[in-house]
């Protein structure tokens, strides 16, 4: 392997590795296990399995992958917090098959990325910005995104 | 830039970003804070700490860094779960100290490694283990460990 596939097939394998260990956390809870909170007073799951998904979902226009599935859990998700409305607009189930369905086609494009692609700017980062810092790169945003994921995945380990 | 050095330097930044986050969290804590629970009957901050504290330091030796700081800490952070003892051998001003320290040096050792060698084996994984699997090298540890610091950082922020 050259040294580019190395490193980037390392933050991959990362990246992978986190998104399984959500899955199983998941996995191991039954639909009304998701409204538990995670700790007094804090997020559900539920919010956390959403927020997950919609954070995930958003990496495809910014990485330059094509447009959102998910959009529209926005509103619910990630623009408000927990519990803004009085009730669920989404079932558990289909927030499970967004979370599985974004995080799988997320996956499979990560892997076909070429590596001088990875270090080219993100979508939000202007020319003059990512002049001033070549570290705002796609690498980067992928490596920020699995640590955000790790964040709350300790989180949701205490409702598990 | 060479790749090389964008790739690392884009995952040294992740680690410094975590680590200064979670300076920040421990920070705003005072000593008495540190002995709150991150929820009901689970951890205290307290142990993060050092459970932390020992994660980073261990990484010295793993990464052919050198000795230890503190393996003292083991017994009360990382061998045995929070509460193990009926008090803290460790005064919350030394334990802070301790995790400065840690982090300080390890930060400067990362620095100074050369491209190659974060593409070479940890210490823990053997030859053939490391010939099967090439992604087990220095970067894939520092990225792990920064995603083990990011998922107690979640679990911190509710006792903050």
């Amino acid at each position: 392997m050259t040294y580019e596939e190395l490193s980037i097939g390392t933050a991959i394998s990362s990246w992978k590795l986190a998104i399984t260990r959500l899955d199983q956390m998941f996995s191991s809870l039954r639909d009304k296990d998701l409204q538990r909170e995670v700790a007094p007073g804090r997020n559900r799951v539920f919010y956390l399995l959403g927020h997950l998904t919609v954070a995930h979902d958003r990496l495809f226009p910014i990485l330059g992958l094509g447009d959102r599935l998910h959009p529209e859990l926005d509103e619910d998700f990630f623009t408000n917090p927990d519990r803004t409305f009085p009730e669920d607009d989404i079932s558990a189930t289909a927030l499970r098959q967004a979370w599985s369905e974004v995080n799988s086609k997320l996956t499979a494009d990560l892997v076909r990325l070429r590596p001088e692609q990875w270090m080219e700017r993100q979508s939000a980062v202007s020319d003059e910005g990512f002049a001033k810092d070549p570290l705002r790169n796609r690498l980067a945003l992928l490596i920020s995104r699995t640590n955000h994921a790790s964040f709350h995945a300790g989180q949701i380990r205490l409702a598990s």
